[in-house]
């Protein structure tokens, strides 16, 4: 199978761990991308599952080796990718995942350029949004409020992505995104037409 | 169901019109765009089916009343696409398929910009294309060489498609086209994410 890459972006609450899950077993072999961040684990999260957490030390010195795919500060914390485990599943022609935000998917865009597919996966409104979130009693209303205002923000991006999904029935969302996970082992990078065309040509 | 845009292209012995038939249970409503030509029926085509075939003076009628989404002349005959039937399709959230070539496809683009989702077919090597266009009996030497002539030329065009089909199995191949033809049900135009966005803000 091919590899291939595909970012999954939207607001905190939108569904994307449980559409994922719910697909694991239809989208062939594939790579959950796990970020490496400075910021503490919050309750519940496991290392290797929800993020690798590590020291500002450990981050930099990654920054300076040229460790990471992108990186990026929120809050005053580290965010980013490595590239070696993204290169070694791609190479093994497996489907990576990404989990991130809209900055993080500009900069995976800029690193692995045509071979990226994106989808943006959201409530049907802003309204259903703070209903799940207020319903999954896990945050502060502080919380909610800045997951809310960063939803605002976030969805103006919108035309950034090459796929909407509208997580308003889990099963119709799930399809949709097993959908465009196959659809992605079909995207080529310029190199992979690059390399095509001339097999093509020659034999 | 969402409506949706999906170019294909690729030389003709890729088995196109194959896959499409192979999968058309699988896609949910879609509309098959047939062109309107001035070239005269070949043996065994079917108006309505393969073309749609006028006059001269009906197909520059056309031009005038502005009637076609995209249209081109090769070797001194029109061919182009209605714009009414795929207005009509699109409106009726139908999946409309266009088999036109690499010129067509941007003219596609041009009219229908970002909604447009698009694949190239090929078998896996000119060699084989060659092979398969001879097994197939119904074409002249002449008319083999200018196809596959042209299909050296297409494949160039190869980094403007969002996927690659190559055919070598044809079950792996409708699988591809299924998945790529679901997932374009997911791909929005700017006006549908500009009106998505202000409904998702405002509720």
């Amino acid at each position: 199978m091919s590899s291939a890459v595909l970012v999954l972006s939207g607001p905190s609450g939108a569904g994307k761990s449980t559409i994922i899950n719910a697909a694991a077993d239809s989208i062939g072999d594939f790579y959950f991308s796990v970020s490496t961040t400075t910021r503490a684990p919050r309750e519940g999260e496991v290392e290797g599952r929800d993020y690798h957490f590590v020291t500002k030390e450990q981050f930099e010195e990654g920054i300076e080796n040229g460790d990471f795919l992108e990186y990026a500060t929120v809050h005053g914390n580290y965010y980013g990718t490595s590239l070696l485990p993204v290169k070694e599943a791609l190479e093994q022609g497996k489907l990576v995942i990404f989990d991130i935000d809209v900055q993080g998917h500009r900069l995976v865009r800029e690193a692995l350029g045509s071979k990226v597919v994106s989808a943006f996966i959201t409530p049907p409104t802003l309204e259903e949004l703070e209903k799940r979130l207020k319903g999954r009693e896990s945050d502060s209303d502080d919380v909610i409020a800045k997951r809310v205002a960063n939803a605002k923000i976030e969805i103006e991006a919108l035309d950034e992505y090459d796929f909407l999904i509208i997580n308003d029935s889990i099963k119709e969302a799930k399809n949709a995104f097993i959908s465009i996970a196959n659809a992605a082992r079909y995207r080529m990078s310029r190199e992979e037409n690059r390399e095509f065309t001339k097999k093509w040509l020659s034999q």
